[in-house]
């Protein structure tokens, strides 16, 4: 097959595939980075929060420091969940940050997600990861936005996870559209 | 373009379409009360805040009476906006309300989303109403979640879009991803 035409054919394949709803897959480099996952804004929205910290000793940080992460997991590995309570292989969970804006426009009170702030990834790959669960960061020294990353240690992240996640190493206690989803599995909300 | 190209083309076009599905319409009770929509916590998520308000005086509000809001698009609404910059006909904007949680399981600072607390819509309908948009609330009394909801008063919701609302009556100043979606359409976040 000529050249163009393949791509043309596999460029098809993609666009059905991910329309159709072929769950997004992990990809690594060969030196087993983790390469930044995309179309992720297109996933499930599980959960916000503000200025969340597991450290008590980060309560004084200052306001301005505090940001807002939106998570969000593929939909197929959304509704395995919902329907199994089990997080398939290959489930990635994307947490993205952003600093948080006030008084703008015509807000007098609270605070809004503003600018982009880099991503966070959870991915399950059984295969690969004794622990199944590795974590990656995707923005290194001042923010710098990274095409791959390295699995964190493990105690960095899995070891919090795996210790206070609700389920499988996932906060899912603090993710309340996954919990609805479990609790009521065809509820159209 | 070579007949069978073309086809091909159009044939992959279709297919995609036919996967992606149809976007949500707005449906109406005889009494012409807008049914509240269904299915939206998989449309596209496009921001989140919290505890915010546009009146100084509530500023002093209890921590406790403090909300997050996390507004959801149709996605054909997503694409079209991020390819033109308009919001085409039959948009609808979700807003859900949730209770904010604090100090439960291992957080020590911050609030996460946690109970559902009802939802709002926002809904351009260029041939039903003389001011395209009107906006619903789908809770009453008490928190009581209701299945039907009549357009709210023009004064009580319309006037302070259309006179603060960065593109169309929407708020696009407080909506990262809409923005960001606009400024780069192609990318694949």
């Amino acid at each position: 097959m000529p050249v163009r035409k393949c791509l043309g054919f596999f460029a098809c394949l993609l666009m059905f595939a991910a329309a159709a709803g072929e769950m997004a897959r992990p990809v690594y480099t060969p030196a087993g980075e983790l390469v930044r996952p995309s179309g992720y804004r297109e996933w499930i929205f599980v959960g916000a929060n503000y200025g969340m910290g597991y450290n008590p000793a980060d309560a004084a940080a200052p306001a301005k420091e505090k940001v807002f992460h939106t998570i969000y997991i593929q939909p197929e590995a959304y509704r395995a969940f919902a329907s199994t309570g089990k997080f398939p292989d290959k489930t990635m969970l994307v947490m993205e940050n952003r600093k948080a804006g006030t008084t703008a426009s015509i807000n007098r009170q609270g605070m809004f997600e503003d600018g982009y702030a880099g991503i966070e990834v959870a991915l399950k790959d059984e295969q690969r990861f004794p622990e199944k669960w590795a974590y990656f960061v995707f923005f290194g020294a001042g923010g710098k936005e990274l095409a791959t990353a390295r699995a964190m240690p493990r105690d960095r992240c899995w070891s919090c996870h795996n210790q206070h996640g609700a389920v499988d190493n996932v906060f899912v206690q603090f993710y309340p559209v996954l919990r609805e989803a479990r609790s009521n599995p065809t509820a159209q909300q």
